[in-house]
This record gives C-alpha cells, sequence and structure tokens, in this order.
C-alpha cells in the first residue's frame, strides 16, 4: 500500500489529562516497527476501562489514546512480522498472547507477561507511535483504538475472517469475550446447571449467554435495576430479581430459591459486597463462584474463610480466561456460525467523531455498548 | 453374637467438661436402633480436632466421648441395615454420606447434610446411646471412637477388607484421607507440576504424599520447624525451606523459587496469615490453592481480591473432598496394594488405658500420630 514505511496523518481521540473531554484531532502515526503491526480501524466500541482512566480511577500516561475494543484491517506490517499481512481483517488484543512467557507457556494462564496492566503506555521499545502537536502521545493497553490508524505488537493482533461485520465483532476484542469466557472457559458452567449473574450491564449479560451456550438449567440473573430485567430474560435469564425487594440478605434469598445454592455464580459488578454476596449464594459444598468485575484498586476484601473450607470454590478472570490469539480467532468463527448474538449487546452505533457523545452515553447509563464507526 | 441386642458395659474416655483431663472408666452402650450399627473399636488415632474439644475451643456437649478415626469391627446391626453385617471390618465415618441430600447427589460435594459438624452430640433420633454414672454422655461427630464400643448410623460406616490391620488404616478414617485427597482429589495435583506445602504435621505429610502420587516434580515443604523437614523430604518433599529463613514474605521467596508461582499449594496449618500466603504463592494467572488446615472459628480473612481476578483459584475440603462411604474403602485397598504407605505418619502406638498420654504426647509436639489400640 502507498503508506506503508510512511507516517500517517489521521484523527484520534486524544485524551490530554484526567477529567477533561475527548479531543478528536490530527495525530502522526509511525509506521510499525520490527514485530508489530499498523492496523486501520474500522470499529471500536466505548468500555467502562476507559472511562476509568478518563475519571482518574485507572492507571495511565497522558496524553494517551484510549480504546480497547476494536477491529480493522491491516494496513502495513514491519520486518518479521508472520501472523498477519497487508489487507487482513483483525481484532487488536488488549491482552496479548507472547507463547513465550511462563503464563504463555500454560494450558490454563492468558495474563501474558506483555500485558500493560501498568498503564506503561509503551509498545515494546520503550517509545510511542503516536504524536501530537510535536509531543508524544501514550498508548492504552498496547493497542489504542479511538483512532483511524494504531500500531499494535504481533503477539497483539488476531488474524479473522474477512467476512466478518467489524461493527459487531469488534465487541469480541473485549466486553463479549470477558463475559461469556467467564461463564464458558473459567468456570465451565456444566449442562443442567443453576447460574447466578450478578450484575446485568453488557458483560453480566454475556455471562447470561454463556451460561445458556454451556447448557444452564437456570440462569437467575441479580441487579438493583430492575430496568435491566427485560434484556437480561431476552438473553437467556430465567428469572430475575432485585437485593432490594427483600429485607433478607440477598445470599439468603438466592440460598433458599436454589435449594442451599447455585452450582455457578458471578460477580459483574466490582464490588467487594457484592463479591463476598456471591461466593455465599454458591452452594457451600460444590458451588464455583467467579469473580468477574475488576474490583476497586488498593481494597482488600473480608470473608470467613470457613465459606471455602467447607467446598466452595473462587476463581477469577481476565478477558474470560480466553487465550487471545487463539481463542478470539475461532469466537468470530462461532459468532459467523450463529452460535451467539451480539445485536442485543449493542444499543448505540455512532461515527467515530462522536466519540464524547458515546461516553455520555455510557455514563449516564443509557447505552449498553455504543460502538464507534470510522 | 450373644452381646447383640443387650447393652454393652465396656471402657470409654469420658471427658466430663473442657480443661478436664480425660476419664477411662465403664460406660453403657445401648444396642443399635433402626438403621444403626454397633461396632467393636479396634484402633484409634488421635488427632487435634479432638484437643480442641478437650480446650474449650471447638462447640460440643458434656459429658462427651470423643475420637473420630478409628477401626472396627460390626458387633451387631439395627433393623433395616444392609450395608455391613456383624462381624464386617468397618471404618466409622465422620463426615457420613446419606445418599440423599443436595451434597451426596452431587458428583463433587462431601459434606452430608447428617454430619455433626455443629456439635449436637446426639444420633438421628436426638437421642444418646451412651450412659455414664446414670447420665446420658454425648456423642462425637457421630462416631465417639475413645470407647471400646460405639453406636453409629447406618451411614456412617464403611466395610473395608477383612485383611486391613486396623493399628493402620484408622488413618484412613480422617488425617491421611484429609490430607491425601487435598491433593488427589480436591486440588487435582497434575503430573509434572510444582507444589508447596505451608505446614508439615500429618496432615501436611499427607498433602506432600498425595502431591507425589499425582505425579508432582517438585514439592517444597514449608515450616517454621525444621525438625519436621527429614520427615517431609522422607515421603516425597524435593526441598524445605523455613520463613524465618528469610527477611524477605515467605510468598515472595517461592514465587522467586518457582519463577512466579506454584501450579498447586496447600495449607494445613489453619492460620489467616499462611492462608494468604499460600495463595499468594501459587501463580497468580493459573495456580490453585487449597485450604486444608480449619482456620480460628469466627474470624474474617482479609486479601486483595486481584489475586484471584487475574487468575488464580481459591478452593478448600473436609475430609479431602472424599465420598467417605464410597472412597474409604477404595483407600484402603489402594493401602493394601502398597500404593501409600502409612507407617511414617504413625509415631507411637499406645494401649486405649493411656489415652492422656497420647494427648500429652500430641500437644506437647513429640508426636505426629498416635494410634489407641484395643
Amino acid at each position: 500500500m502507498a503508506t506503508a514505511g510512511k507516517v500517517i496523518r489521521c484523527r484520534a481521540a486524544v485524551l490530554w489529562g484526567p477529567n477533561q473531554p475527548l479531543s478528536v484531532e490530527e495525530v502522526e502515526v509511525a509506521p510499525p516497527k520490527e514485530k508489530e503491526v499498523r492496523i486501520k480501524i474500522l470499529a471500536a466500541g466505548i468500555c467502562r476501562s476507559d472511562d476509568h482512566v478518563i475519571k482518574g480511577a485507572m492507571a495511565s500516561k497522558y496524553p494517551v489514546i484510549l480504546g480497547h475494543e476494536a477491529a480493522g484491517v491491516v494496513e502495513s506490517v514491519g520486518e518479521g512480522v508472520t501472523i498477519v499481512k497487508p489487507g487482513d481483517k483483525v481484532i487488536p488484543l488488549f491482552l496479548p498472547q507472547c507463547r513465550k512467557c511462563s503464563t504463555c507457556l500454560s494450558p490454563e494462564g492468558n495474563l501474558c507477561i506483555l500485558s500493560d496492566v501498568t498503564g506503561r503506555g509503551v509498545l515494546g521499545d520503550g517509545s510511542t507511535r503516536f504524536r501530537c502537536r510535536g509531543q508524544p502521545v501514550y498508548h492504552f493497553m498496547g493497542i489504542s483504538t479511538f483512532s483511524e490508524f494504531t500500531v499494535v505488537g504481533e503477539s497483539a493482533v488476531a488474524p479473522i475472517q474477512a467476512a466478518a461485520p467489524p461493527e459487531k465483532v469488534c465487541l469480541i476484542g473485549c466486553g463479549f469475550s470477558t463475559g461469556y469466557g467467564a461463564a464458558v472457559k473459567t468456570g465451565k458452567v456444566t449442562p443442567g446447571s443453576t447460574c447466578i449473574v450478578f450484575g446485568l450491564g453488557g458483560v453480566g449479560l454475556a455471562v447470561i449467554m454463556g451460561c445458556k451456550a454451556a447448557g444452564a438449567a437456570r440462569i437467575i440473573g441479580v441487579d438493583i435495576n430492575k430496568d435491566k430485567f427485560a434484556k437480561a430474560m431476552a438473553v437467556g435469564a430465567t428469572e430475575c430479581l432485585s437485593p432490594l425487594d427483600s429485607q433478607q440478605p440477598v445470599s439468603e434469598v438466592l440460598s433458599e430459591r436454589t435449594g442451599g445454592g447455585a452450582d455457578f455464580t458471578f460477580e459483574v459488578v466490582g464490588r467487594l459486597d457484592t463479591m463476598v454476596d456471591a461466593l455465599a449464594s454458591c452452594h457451600m459444598n460444590y458451588g464455583c463462584s467467579v469473580m468477574v468485575g475488576a474490583p476497586p484498586s488498593t481494597q482488600k476484601l473480608s470473608f470467613d474463610p470457613m465459606m471455602l473450607l467447607t467446598g466452595r470454590t473462587w476463581k477469577g478472570c481476565v478477558f474470560g480466561g480466553w487465550k487471545s490469539q487463539d481463542d478470539v480467532p475461532k469466537l468470530v468463527t462461532d459468532f459467523m456460525a450463529k452460535k451467539f448474538d451480539l445485536d442485543t449487546l449493542i444499543t448505540h452505533i455512532l461515527p467515530f467523531e462522536k466519540i464524547q457523545e458515546g461516553f455520555e452515553l455510557l455514563t449516564s447509563g443509557q447505552s449498553i455498548r455504543t460502538v464507534l464507526t470510522f
């Protein structure tokens, strides 16, 4: 392509500092270095983690280009890249898969050592590929997808089938997979089981879809906002309840409803008290509770260890436990084979330049997922 | 037998109240009622849980006959008993298996609803089968094995092969199975894995034996008492360390030694701080930590939930997770086939009347397991 090896000037949403509006302006995107890939973004979802950085609740350097859930097409590749070539449709991976660290070598782990979970904001060589108004702009989670073009490491990109619709499968890059994997991959929900999902936002709905796909017989949705029940029922919940409807602790209500506790419970809120509620709501002797929501940083959780000694299992996952580069293409294939639906999760589609409006839909609770198209 | 249907007068160790010595004296043992079995005890191990009741640290009614790890022979059976007949060699089960409750019906759980974990001290009909000095004496964990004869519910007895040596296989009734099962049944230790065992008492040694049987490549024993290292190495540990030998937190030392954390860790101490150390010492992304030691009652454990969200699994078990009536006979068969050895765990054998001496060996730290013979 004519652009290969050259700096690209394009639009990106720059965050100049915490609690500032996103500023859509012209940036320079350097060509990919060795083992790097430059991607033209076609669609990107707006996720709450992006908003955490805007609010200053998640570590980042500034200025930064946010976004970590997208689909695009490879524009050019650096030296030594073998996994994709220009023209390939791809999903950028905020959790990379280097295939060399102890986690990647384990059959179970997925939190690759190259993941930028601490907000370093740079690529593998320690520098950035973005400049704006004459200064470097930092990367977010290694992929910065709120830009018409971005550069990512080779381990942070997964090729997907050419026919996949970008404005839908972009959700496989984060929100959908995080919830769906918590049920089918991390929790390993079993056919005929009873599941409880605490928190009915987009990720919670994806957990319900995973429980349903795994053959759960009963799926109970729990949320203090009853407006969310209809959509939960639409994607597979068999019943819903609000903890505010009873004087009793919600774990007692749920234990009674399920004959001593559920087989599987999922916490998709990110609150310490609901994490303990979810643990208490699975069967004391064989229940498994999965943490999906990120807890407030640096806070300690306090619980009675007898809840575990008596036989419960407590676990957690990031990105649903999926091995990103291995599993994202398979999830796209499953989507194309209609094994699950993404339309229910997408409430708004906006042109990229309306990104600020998209964040307002998120923070006001009006959207589940807003997808930006480029 | 001539005794069937009659009250038996025999010797038992009666605890008249907390912090009193055990008193070996004559008791009356009533015949078994419907679905009950009267057993002549041949050998009984002394376990720390018995001592917790003596010290008042575990709920019980008084007077009580302690003991929950034994082997014996069926003396007589009540109406409707089908699982054993007089003359059968058996192990009494402190965790029964009723085969009807939600736990027994689950393929995973083992904490049967009939378990007397709250210290009710009576059999199924709400009464006791023991009398001493004209008053009722309570049962302990449904089996009260520090008596020449005892009565248990049909769900609390497992028939074992006739040739099994009672003074050895009695350990399968509690201590051995609790540790061994934590590794092979609950933790599901995998071949080639790295395991860490915190606490090298008798149950800790049995965990090491389980890790070895499951094919672990590295087994690291951890204890502040280095006198315990030789025996740990003898049963399968590949290395041992004391947390007191380093200024660094033990989880950091272990993480460095294991390239980021072990595959499996086991807490066999029953302290809140070592429970968190054990969790922190398994790999953040795919490690599994199993709680085996009972925590101090009513105390809350405080930890950073990110330790779970990043991919660890935390679980616990009572009696190693075994389904007692199903699995105890199989464990005896495995012992008879020399799949594991019990001699290393048995440091003292004493006649029943020296039970008080046996408890002194336990509390002074001189014994691993003392077995009483009748």
